[in-house]
């Protein structure tokens, strides 16, 4: 897979695209990553990127032209238009699925925008997507671009070990994960469960799902309702329920 | 404010922490940032700071004794006990409120964990705040507390100009942005809305909320249920529903 990423802050992503399972999909050759300054395609002798908003107001809008110049020298010769991304608070929220729809792509360009607004030309001639990362303000997309690659990145074929992707299947419940204990079995005077220290996989495994559950209640019971539970589990929490509410 | 990030990948802060507003918040002695490797902190011959998890299954298990020592350390001879955030996909959903709720402390301490799952004992005894910042799977911990820490130090005094600011205002009516458009005036072959050339600020004003409650309207229609919106709003908004809906 291809990623470009067109920013005024390329300096920003060199920690996150060497570091760990980044750099590591990097090196094996799974994935290219490129920062683009979207400065060096301004076609004026100031190299300015934004301009004052029609119809006034505060804040800077950035122009289409050095947009679509950078957009179009990066896609330039491919059958397939690729997807192009902007990272911007109005966009639809990021989801697992969506990381999964983007996986699939070959070719992945962000557009991050920073303190400024995006030329409305911008949104609706270049742009193929518009992702939010969640409903809180940022400096500006550079970290939400981060934030999707990364989960867009972890999987692709030949990413992850074995190991790492256990982690991932638990999440794939649509449950919260249960709690999880390592040695020392005793530390200060807090104590591990029984129950993981018995050797019995049946009781272990039936005491991490009800776990699991129990912490979906307490703390996003919101996501219940699309888990995928068997019709005893649904008894069983809305028994749960009705005692803690009596 | 001082901050400090448990890590076992500190390089992957570098470029964050120095661009953009992160980095002039620094120079400018408004906030320090510090990552801290707990592999410095294991204390055994081997560095290790993960271990099997009791009871059996994939994935490995951070322990307790170095991010205990780590975060005891780092708070040694402190009055109030610092807010230890835990960054977490079981966490509480990353608000800005709770963004604002965090810029008013003093120090921050957060615990990035990488793949691996924490020891239950760390969450129930060392952490004050788990937070999410969504929910899609990622590689760790560190860029959504990347993500934390940008949209923290940006509301402290003095960090952003006054450009800056404004974009954010727009944020505060909890509807999505209106469209900004800037020269040239026409691009390619499309042409800025008349309206926001006409010089007349009552009308541009009135198609800018128009935009605005349309595009919450068309995107979020959730977000409408707690906007603050007057009387009349809401009644064109209702006659707009019912137009689509009949």
């Amino acid at each position: 897979m291809r990623i470009d990423v067109l920013t005024l802050f390329p300096d920003m992503f060199d920690g996150v695209f060497g570091s760990s399972i980044l750099g590591k999909a990097r090196e094996k050759g799974i994935v290219s990553l490129r920062t683009v300054n979207f400065r060096d395609y301004a076609n004026n002798k100031h190299n300015t990127v934004d301009d004052y908003p029609f119809g006034g107001g505060g804040g800077m809008v950035l122009k289409p032209e050095p947009i679509f110049a950078a957009v179009e020298e990066l896609t330039a010769g491919e059958d397939a238009r690729p997807r192009v991304v902007l990272m911007c608070p109005q966009g639809e929220p990021f989801t697992q699925r969506k990381a999964e729809e983007l996986s699939k792509e070959s070719h992945l360009v962000f557009v991050c925008g920073h303190y400024e607004g995006y030329d409305e030309r911008i949104r609706e001639h270049l742009i193929t997507d518009e992702i939010s990362i969640g409903d809180y303000v940022l400096t500006g997309g550079e970290l939400p671009a981060m934030v999707v690659i990364d989960s867009v990145v972890r999987l692709l074929p030949g990413v992850l070990g074995n190991e790492q992707s256990a982690v991932t299947d638990s999440f794939s419940t649509g449950l919260l994960e249960y709690p999880h204990y390592t040695r020392p079995a005793t530390f200060r005077d807090w104590t591990v469960p029984d129950v993981l220290l018995s050797g019995h996989h049946e009781k272990i495994a039936s005491w991490r799902r009800e776990q699991s559950l129990l912490r979906t209640l307490e703390r996003r019971p919101e996501l219940l309702e699309t888990a995928d539970l068997t019709p005893k589990e649904r008894e069983w929490l809305e028994r749960r329920r009705a005692c803690e509410e009596g």
